[in-house]
This record gives structure tokens, sequence and C-alpha cells, in this order.
């Protein structure tokens, strides 16, 4: 059975990100996965790979990614031994967008729509079909993830059994951490990174940021700081 | 009535590729679409929109293009002010195809699979309502394109009145004229070309070349040379 | 008459860089300049500029440089309209190491001997004809900055009138503090900055860093932490 | 004794380029050698280590090279087993020139005085010391080179017996041939070639080409097609 998110999240207060995945690939086996967006989150991937225990990852193809970031997650496949479970937006709902408002409407009417299109939907597809995702997500990240937990219930995905557990492992753990283990472990990297990246996202959105920039200065830099979230995370 | 192949060929010998756009546009109305890549054919945007006549263009937008591209696309409608129709692939085959064999499985076992699914499939769904396309394709392009004539029966496409017709105004044009005519009208194009690309297509799939380079040398380079089609064109 | 070292510490204790770099040109006039790398220390520029009086610049051309740093330096003196004083390793020098060893023999046996004709010399000769010069050095920018004085005697370069004083108005702030400076005051900075580098010097000698890396780690790499100067500042 | 410059023009005609460069190494010996610009000339390189003889190379370092040309110099040094006489301009000029009109002074009135100082100088320096010099020179370069023959009298430059020989082994091949001899060779060559460049500079005066454009339309071309060469050919 199941532990309760109240359960879980005394449980798992204070342990490692490594054994919080760890619990998770116990739990819920092939009924949970790693979302992984290609950026520094990789250390997931790193961590379940040394559980010994098989695990699930999928990743959201939007169809506007840099190429860097296919390379990344080409990479972390043949890294781990793994095939990623890509999730690709729906035809009919992008050529209605691109055909109607053009390949750039989010600079001027917001990134909501485009996200809904080629993120929101295709996430939640991928969802339907899991009790539980392991995300990326860290409080350090943005002023919209300071209240991140371990442990969620998510209340915006529903699977077969009713509404998905959310880990996040990294909750309380730094970029400055998550880098340190990256290195330590030799974990495969985006190349964006190299160049001034610090998040990672599609192409047109995400751009490398300046000494002293906070990261999310780096995605929908024309919007507001505080609607600087793709919809994946409510 | 529409002139049978056999007496536009003789109509349109030794005409330019503005009036052999014109003739297309004036015959077929809107039955008959541009196929712009984001290369150089973007020159047949210009002779269209010199016409004064409404024209329509559709684009292959495969997921996987270079971000210059999607600028180039972007570039040709605010330049012409048009909206460009374009065509994505289908999630469920592109899944499919990602999902069991990887992001890059074309270096394995050719590009026809990836082309098939990301291009030949749509194209196919964008003609079938259509009675005529108009492409760039020249001769000089490549040693597959030697026979390339003006007008032509498309035996691969059909639309809802049979066979479509197919117009290539470049066909014996050269490279060097094209480029010409683009700076001429002050035609905008695709910023890769100032990074030694000579041809356009997939990120992963299009590399510059060196000099003395054939262009097609740029493309499905680890492939032989009479195999450097995506199938579009047959 | 110009106040003592010590009597200076004193006096400027508290006060801010651009208070600093105020006082300095104040005292010694025409006899001081600026030290400027092409880096983050363009905000000396930005506060000599702000004094309304007049300051004068000088910079290490070491023949080696990445193009974007000379554009950083037209842009620094289109914007304060000054001449950067810049300074040029001998012929004979460079021509000796280059032909004997190559172009990349700081990768075999350290970068001090390329440093030496380079840097180390230019600026000693710059330096004869002054009595102060103005650095951006700052604690936070290495172990081996840790102890910077906003006043020192420089105990390595010999002016006219004896060993010269050596401000450094920014030896107190962080490099946050730097950058928000720079963007609250709109100070043209060098474009290295937007593609992931947080430091900068000779081309072949510097490198972006990644996420969590101290920006000392994009010099110098293949050589010990503790040997990252480049003999300038002793 | 030379042979003098009509009976070497009458015994090479029809000569291949590698046999113009071997009998101007057998003939001159040590009093003769390579001028390398970094550019696809590193195929006399080639030619001269195919004979066999011992071989001189010089390059001009103008301190303004983009950090490729480092590289391919670097490259060709450890391919052939060779040290380049690199040649670096006079500190005093170059200082005088810049500190009185900025880096970029070229922009504003011609490139006459800034290539006079960092390549004109350092080469009339390095060519004193010889009897004959190898350029890469060929007539397809340029309508400023359509008369280039194999063997001249350099008018221009003085060596310790008078005027030079100047050998111009490619002057009647074409770039195509030189590109197919490199790639058959496996001759290392500049990296900027792959981004588009056709001919190798300084970096704020050299660009890559577009497709139909002429080599020289990358060098200086902010002045008249007539006027693109640097003066190092008179």
């Amino acid at each position: 059975m199941t532990p309760s998110v109240e359960t879980w999240a005394q449980e798992l207060a204070g342990e490692s990100p490594y054994v919080v995945t760890r619990r998770a690939l116990e739990v819920f086996g092939v009924d949970v996965a790693i979302a992984f967006s290609g950026a520094e989150d990789v250390l997931l991937l790193e961590y379940a790979n040394q559980t010994g225990l098989p695990f699930r990852v999928f990743a959201l193809d939007t169809g506007r990614l840099p190429p860097e970031t296919y390379q990344a997650f080409a990479a972390a496949e043949a890294h781990y031994g793994i095939r990623i479970e890509y999730c690709f937006p729906d035809a009919g709902r992008v050529e209605s967008l691109v055909r109607k408002k053009g390949l750039f409407s989010f600079l001027e009417d917001g990134h909501e729509e485009c996200c809904g299109i080629r993120k929101v939907e295709p996430l939640a597809r991928q969802l339907a079909g899991l009790r539980a995702w392991i995300t990326g997500q860290r409080r350090d990240q943005s002023p919209t993830r300071a209240g991140v937990a371990r442990v969620e219930l998510d209340g915006a995905h529903v699977g077969p059994l009713g509404p998905l557990v959310k880990l996040n492992p990294l909750a309380e753990t730094t970029a400055e951490e998550v880098w340190d283990a990256i290195r330590a472990f030799g974990v495969p990297y985006n190349p964006l990174f190299e160049r001034g990246y610090r998040s990672v996202g599609c192409a047109p959105c995400t751009r490398a940021v300046l000494p002293g920039e906070h990261e999310r200065a780096g995605r929908w830099w024309w919007e507001e700081a505080t609607r600087r979230e793709c919809g994946l995370h409510r």
C-alpha cells in the first residue's frame, strides 16, 4: 500500500535526494517516472541509476527545443542505458496555433497558450498512466518555487487511481550542490550550460544569463518574474 | 480549364521563373501553394509577391528545425505580410519512433523512416487539398535533381482531382543566379547561409560545407550522394 | 601633497567605490590611470565619468585577446568619449618566444613566460610614468585576492617618484553588487559575459564556467588554483 | 647560380604546383620561405613537406587574428613537425595608431594604415633576410590578382642581394582544385572554413560570404573591390 503524503513527508524529512528517489522507485515501481527536462535535473537519473532498480524517464519534446538538448537526451540515454519516453505535441493543435498567430506569438500575448499545447497537454497525457512522478524542482530556482516540498499531492494531474503523488527530491538542494554532484559523479550535462545558460527550455524562450542574474532571468524574460512558469507545476 | 502538362511545358519553355510562378497562380488560384523550406527558395515568395496576386505558402515544421529557420519563416511572414501554413508531424508516429529508437536513429539505419514521419506524411496531408504545388527544386542542386522539369505531373501525390501538377520555376536557374536575385530584391534569407550552410534542413541532418564542396555534401553526409533526398520529390 | 597610504586607508574606510575613485582622481590628476581589462571593471570608468573630472584609462592589448574584448574597448571609448592608452608587447620578445616554443607554450610550461612578455612588461612600461593606478581587483575574485585592500603601496612597480600607490575601489564589493551597478547605470559590458564567461583574459587562456564554478575556474584551468594570476598584481 | 626570372618562367611553364615548390626549395634552400596566412595556402606546406627537403615557413601575426587561425598555425606546426617564424608588429607603431585613432580606425579611413603597421612592415623585415619567397596567391582570388605569374621579380621587396624572387605555385590553380587537394592529402585546415569563411585575415576585417559571393567579398567589405589587398603583394 502507498503511504499517505503526510506519512511520507515525515518519513523522508532530512533524507538525502538519493534516498527520496530510491523510496519513490521502491514504492511505485513502474507507476512512477522521472520528468527529465534536459537540464541539471539529469542528476535525478544518476540517483535512480545508483539504486540499481529499474526506472522510467519521460521528456517533453516540444518541437522547439535547442539542438543541444536533443544531444543531452541522447547522451543520457547512452550513459544510463535507457530509453526516454518522449512526449510530443498534437499536430492539429500546433498547426492551429502557428497558422493563425505565427511561430512567435508568445512574444505578443504570453507563453501560456504555446506552453499549454506543447508542454501541458502532452504532460497530462503521460501522467494519465502513472500514480506518481519525480521532478527536479528546487526552492532556489524561482520565487514561484519557494514553497516546493519533497512530497506533494499533485492537485493538477489525475491518474487512473486519483491525484498523483509528486516527488521533488531536490526541493531543498541548492544549485551549487546539484552542480557539485554532477561534477563529482561525472554526469553528462547539456552543453548549453557551457555557454552561460542556467536553465533549459524551448530555444526561443531561453537565453544565457549575466553574472549576478537569477537563472529564471533566462526564461520568458519579456514577462513578469512571477509568471515564469510553463504550467507544468501548479 | 487547366492546361495539360505537355501544353504547359511548351508554353513556359524559355520563360523566366517569375512568369512560371505568375502563370501557376493565375491558373490554379487557391488550389496551388508554394512549398517553402526556409532556404533560398524564399525567392519564390518574392516572385509570387511581385505578381500582386494572392498566394499560399506552406512549410514543413519537422520539430527538429534549427532555431534560425524558424526566424527565417517569421521574417518571410513579416516581409510579405503572409501567414505560412505550417505542417506538423503526427504525435503518435513521432513518439513511436523516438521512444523505440531514440532521437538519432537516422545515423544508424538511414533517414527515410524519420523523414517519412516528419516530412513525407505531413506533406501528403497538405497536398491532399491542392491541385498543384510550386517548389524551389533546381537541376544544379543534386545528381538526383538533374532531370527536374519546369512543369511535371507529380506521380507521388494525389489531390481531390487526381495527380498534382508540380511546378519548379527555378529548375534551370543556377544557385548563383538565385543568390544574385535574392540580393538584388533584398529578400530576407536564413541566417544559416551566413555561417557556411548551402542547404537547409533539419538541424541534426544539415551542416555547413567546405569551399569546393557541393551543397548536398551538407545533407545526410553519412549516406551515399544518390540517396540524399528526403522523399518529398519522387 | 599626497597622503600616506596609511592615512588614506583610514580616510577611505567605509567609503563607496565611487568616493575612492573620485579621491584618487582629485589627488593624483593626470598621474593616475585606471587599468581596464575589458571585463566588469568597466564599472570603474563609469564612476570616474560620474565625477566629471578628466581621467586616464589604459589597457593591455596582449595580441591574443578575443575579438569581443576589442569591441568592449571600443564601446567604452564611444560611451565615455575617451581614448584608451593601449599597451602592446614588444615584437622582439613575442617573436623570440613563439618562434622557439610555438603559440601555445603556456599549456606545457605555465603561463608566466607568456604573461610576462604580453602583460607584465607592457604594464611596467605604462606604470613607469605614473604615481598611482586604479584597478578592479576584488577580494571575492580568487583565493589569491582575499587580502586586497582599498589602498596599497605597490611594491612591484616603481614610478619616477618611487613605488606606486595602487587603489582598488571595488576591493570589498561583491561580483553581484558590481553587476547590479552595471545594469543600473547602463554601462556597456563585454558580450562574452552573455556567453557564460565570468572573467575576461586572453582568448586561449579564458573560457566560460559552469554553474556553481568559481569565476577563476575559467582562467588557466590546467594549472593550480593558487597560481591563476597573470603577475600584474603582486 | 640562380636562374633569371625569365628562364624560370619558361622552365616552370606547365609544371605542377608541387614541382614549382620543389624547384624553389632546391634553388634557394634556406634563403627562401613560404608565407603562410593560415588559410588554404596551407597546401604549400603539404607540397614542401612532400619534397623531403627542409623548408622555412613564416606567418604574419598581426595581433588581431581570430583565435581559430592561431589554432590553424599550431595544427600545421604539429602536422608537419615545423616551427613557424612568426612576425609581430612593432609595439610603438601599434600603440601610436590605436591610442590616437582607436581599434577600428580602418572602418573610417581605410585599412592601409593598419595593414601597413601590422602586415607590411613586419613582412619587409622578414623578407630583408631572404632571396625569394613563396606565396599562395591565385589568379581566381581577386580582380587584383588576375595577372599573377608563377615566378615574378618582386619589385616591392629587397633582400641583401637585391629584389626578391616571388614564386606563386598556385597562380593558375583554382580554389576548387586547391580544396580537392587539401581533402585528398588530409591537410589540416583552418576551422573558419567550416563556418562560411572563404578567405582568412584579421578578425575585424574578415567575414563569411554568402552563396554566390566572391571570396573577396569577405574582406574589407566596406571598401571598393579593387582596393581589397593588404599591401603585401604589389
